[in-house]
């Protein structure tokens, strides 16, 4: 069985901020957004977490092994270094998506993501430490089968664009569905996807529902380990292999 | 008429960097794209010009009034200060998808993205200085009515997000076919359209197409202007007119 | 004559900043003044500008060739993107130091730099664009005479420190004396000054008075031009010039 | 007794790196000086260390709990996002300067810092887990007394600076002779050394002297602990200390 642990990162009041006193310059935006992706991705990855971007102003992050105290130094890293602050969210499930539901509710308990007064709320219980084993997290690693050659050498970028996002579109709403897990897209055609102990046939299934749904043809290397940087890692090498051996999907 | 001037930014052969001489931590990789990405938001934008992270290895800019000078500048910039090098292709049409499939096959006809001896190609034309107009550039500004009521205070983050990336999948595809033009999602619940001379009649069937297929509601404002930045603030400005009076499209 | 545009950037009521509610974390401080510092050079590079990070809390910069408007968005920028805010003040004299002088001035007539209510002061006057010729700007590169082979690879790298700093220390107070120049440690055992229309022999009094006082023998590239980019980059090519043909001074 | 841990951070042959093929432009030089040390900062500080830009090229970093796997991800974190690579030496000493000089020697054997072969060398013993103690580490923190009203508020800032700088070059060199210290200074008016166990009247001395020779007037708060982090904030609520009680030198 899994044991995630999920944190939400929530930026606190960000949408009228952003309009306040008047729409601030979009570069700004986009440049504020993405750094601050940059440095969380530092915080938690240098603690062997994963951060993923989602929707920049709601992040997602899996942290086996931080614990509140690690939490609270990266809420005070940021509110030190940027005009704005960060709340956070922490729950464990065996099932990724569960964790994310619970983290969410705390938050929302606490107030809107617009209140003014609800700011640095750090909230919900980490994993204990005797509780960990060296199989809590599960990682799968997506990518496009030769996205170069058919999309990126030939097509329109725009249309290439598509292609990608159609696959991750669909992914995302079947990962969620049959098995609880997070999808995310994290560049080129490249998806990680926090999973529940899906097997492999469930991965098996989940590629060919991509392919027939919308005709883009994945592979993936899965990996499992104690945090989230190692079970990434040897899904980064499982998917090595899959590219060495031709196949659809390996386990490390 | 618009007259949009379009650069597609191509990392070099950044697939197989990324793995050689094996796979890099994942945690490194996501903060080079989007410090890569902060990065360029400032280089083109204190000239005017907007990018979007797309894909992050392939990313899309607006740039009318950046002559070739400006985008040479840019990429030695990049090369001084990053491990990876980048191509720039551009190509000015009515059409912003039409200037970037230009640009896409220019890029193309250079080499392969993943061919190594093809590095820091700068292709294309830039639109003449007498012949810009103010009119040249049309930004169209959408976001989801009650996101953070509808979704964010109420939905698992992650179903939220789903939500979101329905809406933005479905607009891109229909303002690609219907337009021409270029949507992308930029954080939040926030897409930027580079658009065609849209009308009023255009961007309300568009929105109706998106809540019809997936029943996510938008509003859109509209700008126009001599570049993306004027074009892009003007947007934003009809935006906060379509949240003050109710109303699903404003041009400013 | 030279006719050098400086512009004096100060963090806003930054030193009561670092201390409330209670001391700030050393590590996010630094990271904080180093990232503005890094986007202040972009912001004032892109346009041609140099900037010198002296203080952190107190930079100063090169800006022939930025009006008011220029000045005014990267001010808006920081405040869109840090913690903090800037003031800047603007002043031309031929005398680079005369420069600072008026503008520290000007700003210190607007309050002190622990006003909480002196925030985003923007004062002072550009050198008007007719105005503007391609003498107006001199900069000289300085570096220390085989500074791997004699400190680097030879001493404990503190005491490699000490002697670099001890160049520039003597260095800065002599070209300040002498010829109302500003001198700046740049990083390595590189000095970049500011100066006023220096002939070759004030370079060279001021290397032999360097060498006599701490023993620390320097040589100088000096490049003069429109604005400080391209001064400064002239400047690089005759310190080139030194190191080949093995002479103290060259002007480009 | 203090037992502190040094690491030598050096930039592999950054020096004609910056020139080749021909001088790379100084922003782009600062810009990626400031942000590896930003990065460093981050990277260390999240391990409760401490880093000195130094002279950027080589940085300084008190290292106290941080072990080899520790250093080699920095480096292999460095590698994965920079055009340039770092080497790294440790060593241990009660003595600051000492351990410093060690750390030289063993980078110094493995090559010279402009040998295009010696890249990411990784040398040198860490403090084992076992000799660690809650003393380890002793920071002092000084400023400069009423450094706003006496120089910020009243001076040129060229000429605050010089007093600054002519304050921080007595006390590196007073403090590295008289007890075997690194001095380093942080911006503003802030000094922070790395001490060997000098007591009260060490300090007080020290801060005698710089007044003597060269008139600028400190202060100091001094703290010691297991690691950098802990002793540097006690020295900075010590220094808090100083400023309420108006006294001199505080030990935590």
């Amino acid at each position: 069985m899994t044991n995630t642990q999920v944190t939400l990162i929530q930026i606190d009041n960000y949408g009228p901020w952003t309009v306040t006193p008047e729409p601030r310059r979009e570069v700004d935006l986009q440049t504020l957004q993405s750094r601050l992706y940059a440095d969380l991705s530092q915080l938690f990855g240098n603690r062997e977490g994963y951060v993923f971007f989602t929707r920049f102003d709601n992040m997602v992050a899996v942290t086996n092994g931080l614990d509140a105290d690690a939490h609270a130094l990266i809420q005070e890293s940021v509110g030190n270094r940027y005009p704005v602050s960060i709340s956070l969210s922490i729950a464990v499930d065996s099932a990724p998506a569960e964790a994310l539901g619970v983290a969410t509710d705390q938050l929302q308990d606490a107030g809107s993501a617009q209140d003014r007064g609800r700011t640095e709320v750090l909230r919900g219980d980490t994993l204990a430490d005797d509780e960990r084993t060296d199989d809590d997290v599960q990682i799968a690693h997506f990518d496009v089968n030769d996205a170069t050659e058919k999309y990126t050498d030939q097509l329109n970028e725009f249309d290439s664009f598509i292609n990608i996002e159609q696959g991750y579109a669909e992914l995302m709403r079947y990962m969620r569905k049959a098995h609880d897990s997070l999808s995310f897209f994290v560049g080129g055609d490249n998806i990680i996807a926090v999973c529940d102990a899906v097997d492999r046939e469930g991965y098996a299934d989940a590629i060919e529902h991509v392919n027939e749904a919308v005709g883009v043809e994945l592979k993936v290397g899965v990996g499992r380990a104690r945090n989230a940087q190692s079970a990434g890692m040897a899904a980064k090498h499982a998917l090595e292999t899959c590219r060495e051996e031709n196949t659809d999907v390996e386990f490390e």
